[in-house]
C-alpha cells in the first residue's frame, strides 16, 4: 500500500493537473482526518454511490465542485503549501457542497451558492485555524459549520433559494415519547452504519462500508475507533431514550464518531486511559448532538457537525494538564504535531 | 479562626480521606470564591437545609455526589495539585449537581446524568481555564453553565429524562405589566436574601444567613459585597419594572451578587473607584440577567449564572487599562494573582 | 483641508473644552473609521438632519449624549490617551445612543439607559479590544452590538422600558415571495443611499450625501468603497431575491458597506486582488445580514452591525496567510498598523 502511494506521489508531483487531483482527493480524505488520496477516492466513491442511490446525484457533484473551487481559491490566496498539499483547504468545502445540495432545492442560484460557499470556506478555514492556533487546536469542521449555517439561515430571507429538506422552525417543547418496539438488531446495525455515512450527510450502509475501507487503508486504528464510536453512540442514544428514527438514521451518531476518531487516534496516542477519555467524550457528544438539535429548532437549521467540534475542543483543551500527567501513555510527538495543526497534525498518529 | 484552620490543615494532610474531604469542602466554598473548608461546610449545611426544607433532599445530595465524582475525576486526570487542593475542580460540579436535580425529575438516569455532569465539569473547567488563561481570566462558573446547558437542552430529545421545573419554550413577546402593590419592605427583604441563596438555586432566608456566615468566616469584605450587591440588584430590578415574583424570588439577584463579590473583592482591591466600577457592573448584571432570561426563552432553559460570567469577563478584561491608571488604589498583588487564575486567584484579596 | 485641520488641532490643544469637543467629534467620525473631527461634524449634521426630518429628534440627541458620557467615562478610567484622542472610545457609544432611542419609546428610563449604555460601551470597548488584540484585530462595532443587544433584550423583562420599533418575536418560517415589479431605477438609488445612511440607523438620502462628503474630506478611497459597496449590496440582495422593502430601505446594505470600507481601504491597501477579496466579503456580508436577521427572529431584536463584524473578522483573520503571499500588493505598514488596533489602525491607509 505504501509503495503504491509513493508511486502515485512521484507521478502527481510531475504534473500540475495530477497534483491538483491529489490535493482534491486528500481534501476529501481529510473529512475523516486522512491525508491520503486513496482514502479520499474511496470516500468520493462512497458518497457518489450514496448520492446516486438516493436519487440526488447533484449532492455528490456539488461536493466535488465545492472542493475544486476551494482548492483553486486556496492556490489564488497563496496559502501555506504544506497544508494545501495535505488537503486541509478542501475538507470543509466538500462538506459545504454536500450540505447545500442536500438541504436546498436545485437551481442556478444553488450552484452559485456552492461556488461561493466553497470559496468562503477557505477564508473561514484560514481565519479559524489562525484564531484557534493560540491553543494549538485544529479548526476541525467548524469552517464548514459556520459557512453552511450562514448560507442556510440566509435562505429564509431570499426568494431565490428554497429549502428542500431543512427542518421547520419551532420553539422547544417537551419530548413526546411514542410507542416503540425497542431497539431491534436490524435497527442497531442500521444505526451504526448510517452514523458513519451521515458524516457525509448520507444514510447508506454500502457507503459506510466504503468509508470504513477508506479509513482502513490509511489507519486501522481510525477505522476501529470509528466503528467503536458508532456502537457507543447507538447504545447511548438508546439508553437515554432518543427517538428511534434519529438512532437508526445515524443522526445522533455522526458527530460522536468524529469525536471518537479525533480523541482516540488523531490527537492522542491510543491507550486505555485515552480510550476511557475518548469514550466519555463520545457519550457526551451524543448528548451535545441532542442539545444542539434542540437549540437550533427555533432557527430551522441542522446542527451539522457542531457537536463534534464543541466537544472535541472542550476535551482537547485540557491537554496541557492531561498530557504531562501521563507522559508514559501520551506520545509527545503527537502533541507537538498539534502545533502545526493546519499543516499536518491531522495525519493519524498510528 | 486561623488557628483552627491551621490545625485542620495539619490533620487533613495526614490522612488521604480527610484530604479528600478537605478538597470537597473547599470545592463547595469556591462557588463563592472562598478557599476555606469551613466556608464550604457552612455552604453545604445551608443548601442541605434549603433543600430539605423545600422537600427536595435529592437536590443537595446530587450536588454532593457531583462534587465527589469531580474530585475523583480530577485526581484521575492528575490535574495541578495546588488547584485541586484549593477546590477549583469542585465548585462547578457542585452547581451542576444542584441544577440537574432542581430542573429534572428524579430517576436512575438523573443519577447517571449527575455523575456524567460532575465528570465533564472537570474537563470543561480544565479546558475553559486553559482557553481564558491568555487573558489572565478565571473560568468563573462558565464550566457549570456550559455543561448544564448542554445536559438540560439534550433532555428535550430524550424520553429517559423529563423536566420537573424547566421553563416552557416560547418566542419573545413584549412584557405584560400587571397590577402590583409596589415593593413592600417584606418583599425587599425576601429579594435580598433569596438572591443570595439563589446562587445555589434555592430561595431560603435561613440558607442565605448561613451563606453569609460562611463568607464572613473567611472574608468580611466578601460578605459585605454580597449583601450590598443583593440590595443594589433588588433596587435596580424594581426601578426598571421587573416582575415582582422574579425580584422577591431572588431570581434577578444571584448573578449580580456574584459580580459584586468578584469585581469588588476578589480581583480588585476595594476602593471607592473600584466600588463605583463594581456597582455599575452589578447594575449591568441585573440587565444582563433579564436579557439572557429573554434570549433563552425559545430554548426553554434557565440562564443560570451566565450573566455573571459575561459581565465579569467584560468588566475584568479592561484591567490592563484600568489597573495601571490607578496604581494607588489597585493592589498589584491581587492583579498578579489572576495570572495563576486556576490555582489561587480565587482566594480573596482581603 | 490639511491646513485647516492643523489649525484646529492647535486650537483644540489649547483648551480643555475644545479638546473634549475634538474627542467627541472624532468619536462620531470613527463610526466610519475616520479619525477626523470635520468628518465627525459632517456625520453629526447628517444624522441630526435625518433624525429631525423623521420627526424623532431625540434619536440624534441620544447619540450625542451617549458619546459625551462615554468620553467622560473613558477619561475617568484613564484609558490610553492616543486612543482617546482618536475618538476610539466614542463611536460605539454614539451608535448605542442612536439605537436605544430608535428602538425604545421616549421616557425617563430611556435616558438613564442611554447614559448607562454609553458608559458600558467604554468598558466593552476596552474589554473586547483587549480580547481580540491577540489576533491583531480591531473590536470594530462589536462593543456597540453587544451592549445594545443586552440592553434591548432586557427590556422584554421590564415594564419601565417599552419598544417603539423592535421586531416581533417569531420562529423562523420559509420566505413568502410576493408579487413584485422588479427593481426600478428609483428603488436602486434609494437602496444605495439608504444603505449608507442606515449605518447610523437612518434611511435618508440627504444624510447619505452628507456622510459621503464626510468620508471624502478625509479619504476619497473610503467614500469610493462605501459607494461601491452599497451598489454591490443592492445588486446581490436583488439577485438573491430579498424582500424589496429591505433592499430599498437600505437594511441589507449598511453592514456590507462597512465591510467594503474595512477590507478595501482601512486594513488592506487597495489593489485589484484586495478589491476582489473585498467584493467577495461584501457579497458574503449581504448573506450574513440575512442570516443574522433570521437567527434573531425568535429573540425579537435587530442584527445591528453584527454581520459586518463577523465577516470582517473572518476575512481579516487570514491576514498572516494572505499578507506574506502578496507582499507586492499589500502595504506592510498598513498591516503593522493593526498591531495598535485600538490606537490608530482605524486611520485610513489612503
Amino acid at each position: 500500500m505504501s509503495g503504491y502511494l509513493t508511486g502515485w506521489e512521484r507521478v502527481a508531483a510531475s504534473s500540475g493537473i495530477l497534483r491538483f487531483v491529489d490535493r482534491v482527493l486528500r481534501g476529501i480524505g481529510q473529512v475523516l482526518f486522512q491525508d491520503n488520496p486513496l482514502s479520499g477516492l474511496l470516500f468520493l466513491i462512497a458518497i457518489g454511490w450514496g448520492s446516486f442511490a438516493a436519487g440526488v446525484p447533484q449532492v455528490s457533484i456539488a461536493g466535488l465542485v465545492a472542493v475544486i473551487v476551494a482548492t483553486l481559491v486556496a492556490q489564488w490566496l497563496h496559502v501555506d503549501r504544506t497544508a494545501l498539499n495535505s488537503g486541509l483547504y478542501g475538507y470543509n468545502a466538500y462538506l459545504v457542497g454536500l450540505a447545500l445540495a442536500t438541504f436546498l432545492a436545485p437551481g442556478t442560484l444553488l450552484w452559485a451558492y456552492v461556488v461561493l460557499g466553497g470559496a468562503v470556506s477557505v477564508v473561514a478555514m484560514l481565519g479559524i485555524a489562525n484564531a484557534v492556533k493560540a491553543w494549538e487546536m485544529s479548526a476541525f469542521t467548524f469552517p464548514f459549520v459556520l459557512t453552511t449555517w450562514i448560507l442556510l439561515l440566509a435562505t429564509y430571507g431570499f426568494a431565490g433559494l428554497t429549502s428542500s429538506a431543512l427542518p421547520a422552525g419551532r420553539v422547544v417543547t417537551p419530548f413526546e415519547p411514542y410507542a416503540t418496539a425497542g431497539l431491534t438488531f436490524g435497527g442497531f446495525v442500521q444505526g451504526v452504519f448510517h452514523g458513519i455515512s451521515q458524516i457525509f450527510l448520507k444514510g447508506n450502509i454500502v457507503s459506510a462500508l466504503l468509508l470504513l475501507a477508506g479509513l482502513a487503508v490509511n489507519s486501522v486504528a481510525a477505522a476501529a475507533f470509528a466503528f467503536g464510536g458508532a456502537i457507543v453512540a447507538v447504545i447511548t442514544a438508546h439508553i437515554l431514550g432518543a427517538e428511534s428514527e434519529l438512532i437508526t438514521g445515524g443522526l445522533l451518531g455522526f458527530s460522536p464518531i468524529l469525536t471518537a476518531i479525533a480523541l482516540g487516534t488523531v490527537f492522542y496516542r491510543p491507550s486505555w486511559r485515552v480510550g476511557v477519555y475518548a469514550a466519555v467524550g463520545t457519550v457526551f457528544t451524543v448528548i451535545a448532538q441532542s442539545a444542539l438539535n434542540v437549540a437550533l429548532m427555533p432557527l430551522a437549521i441542522p446542527a451539522l457537525t457542531a457537536p463534534f467540534v464543541l466537544v472535541s475542543w472542550l476535551f482537547l483543551l485540557p491537554k496541557q494538564c492531561f498530557g504531562p500527567a501521563s507522559t508514559a501513555t501520551i506520545d509527545i510527538t503527537s502533541i507537538d504535531a498539534i502545533d502545526t495543526a493546519h499543516s499536518d497534525a491531522r495525519r493519524p498518529a498510528a
